[in-house]
């Protein structure tokens, strides 16, 4: 058993810090990808001229919530557990619709919506084009998202909560960034464990050193899959990268797709988890549900496998339909598995 | 055959007139109807404070582009037909959303949005609550829908139309009923025939004379289900409200659910058309889609039975999924029945 275990008498299983984005989900096929030069499965950043100009191309869409830390949140609230996100929206149509979302979800939701001029640059949207081989990519406008800050980061919240999880995509705004930074060191001072998703590649290669240093000094429960993992310590081989994880952190998720994950701790479990079969419809929201069903388990007490158990089965519900946020009661799903 | 044929050299197949919304869909058990007082299956009209009321107490939704016309439209579109909508948005988000997809779906869209203080009331939107027995009862927010008036209706528009189609549920706001009116008389000047929706149960009981002076004077294509056409006559019995209205219109398309449909025309013909097998999701949209799928077939030609068929099945392709706007190349799906 993994010498971390959650500390106790928290009134919230998992607080998460993220962008709060309202996703506009279309089908696409490979060409519209091509046309408008999109890696395949990555996340790029785009300002609102972009946004406007690939909208303008793509076919009918759906608005469905998402965020990246969000949609854990809503999954940690789906097994029944107590989920709080912090996170910025405006106070327009979009950030109506995604703090009813994620509120409606059973996820405490209280960071102040950006008003009046700050708000101009509107609630984030992402652009995500599904191909027919189920994989998603995404172009996301951040809006005001980007505006998350230190004053929007509650020491109270982080002292109550047995986890804090953050996302690394934060790293790309200053103000985010900070916040950040402040979440992590406010969670230190209150004992309790920091967890942290590298994101998405692309994101690695940007802020490689900074999540270098995070990984080795500030987070405790690190989420990654095996694009992300090998880009950190710029290796091919997926089994070296594992290797130099656990020497950093208490406990390292790596998911590999259909592969499955394997969940490593610093005193030298290995523990492997094999994907829960589905028919793959969006993979959109896989590793945000994989990392709720972990943190649920791992926060109320439970081993580590049955964690990983619980995070295959978020992630392949969330992948059976269109939009990242869970559609099952995730508790019912997995009764039995605890 | 129908005495009724389409105009000759007509570049639009089908001009839908109606309220411009976006869905607000989301699933929810018999006790949420309760509990808000809605009568299942129904539309209501709400207003803003109410709007906000079941909002807040609705689980998470997705937005989808709706209106009952406007899914007619799309429908159109989806079989690769020439369609044009007429509706009213205001210049925000949520009618940023519904010219996108009505555009994107192939629809000419040109009504210009409402802007400044005629847009403080936001484009409309309607709640739509799926229950598990795949029924969905709609809670309609008008906002600028309203709004659309005489000056929207395009007299060329409707001149190089085949066929316009109205929504009843236009008759419910003073300044769309006036631009309905006037659809229907510039449709008359200009030798298209007139095709209307009397909408909702609710709708006939509010509107009935007015309706029934509409049905028997202007309308020569009409759409109904069976208790609508019971309530337009205040009769209880399906076959006598058919008798009633083939005296009438010159087609009169009555939909019966499960039980299919029959088109009746005034020459005494009676087509029974089977409902298309399907998994029902969400009946959103079910009658829109016939319309579509009949209009289509009726305004390129097709004969009765043919314009049945393809009503049927974009009618079964709809209810297949959540939302109202057809997912699947309607002409691709009926390939072969023409």
């Amino acid at each position: 058993m993994s010498a971390l275990r959650p500390p106790g008498g928290r009134s919230v299983d998992v607080a998460c810090i993220g962008n709060a984005i309202v996703d506009v989900l279309a089908h696409t096929d490979d060409d519209f990808l091509a046309r408008h030069g999109m890696a395949k499965g990555a996340m790029q950043l785009i300002d609102g001229e972009a946004a406007h100009r690939i909208y303008g191309d793509m076919p009918p869409a759906i608005e469905i919530s998402g965020g990246s830390a969000a949609n854990t949140a809503a999954g940690v609230a789906a097994f029944g557990a107590r989920a709080a996100f912090v996170g910025k929206v405006a106070d327009d149509e979009l950030g109506e619709v995604f703090a009813h979302d994620i509120r409606a979800a059973g996820v405490e939701f209280s960071t102040s919506p950006a008003v009046g001029e700050q708000a101009a640059a509107g609630t984030a949207r992402c652009l995500v084009l599904v191909t027919p081989d189920a994989q998603r990519t995404m172009n996301t406008y951040l809006g005001v998202a980007a505006l998350v800050g230190i004053d929007d980061v509650d020491p109270d919240l982080v002292a109550r909560s047995s986890v804090v999880y953050c996302e690394g995509y934060l790293w790309d705004e200053p103000s985010a960034k900070a916040a950040l930074r402040l979440a992590m060191d406010t969670a230190h001072d209150a004992g309790t464990p920091v967890s942290f998703t590298l994101s998405d590649g692309f994101c690695v290669d940007r802020h490689r050193a900074e999540f270098l240093e995070l990984v080795e000094h500030r987070v405790d429960i690190l989420f990654a899959n095996e694009v992300e993992i090998c880009s950190l310590y710029e290796v091919d081989d997926f089994d070296e990268a594992a290797r130099r994880v656990r020497n950093h952190c208490q406990i390292a998720c790596l998911t590999r797709s259909g592969l499955g994950s394997v969940v490593l701790t610093a005193d030298g479990e290995r523990i492997y988890v094999p994907a829960a079969p589905t028919e793959v419809v969006d993979t959109t929201g896989a590793g945000d549900l994989y990392a709720a069903g972990f943190l649920t388990g791992w926060s109320r007490g439970a081993d580590l496998h049955v964690a990983g158990t619980m995070a295959a089965a978020a992630a392949a519900e969330v992948i059976s339909h269109l939009g990242a946020r869970p559609q099952a009661d995730l508790a019912r799903l997995t009764e039995g598995i605890a």
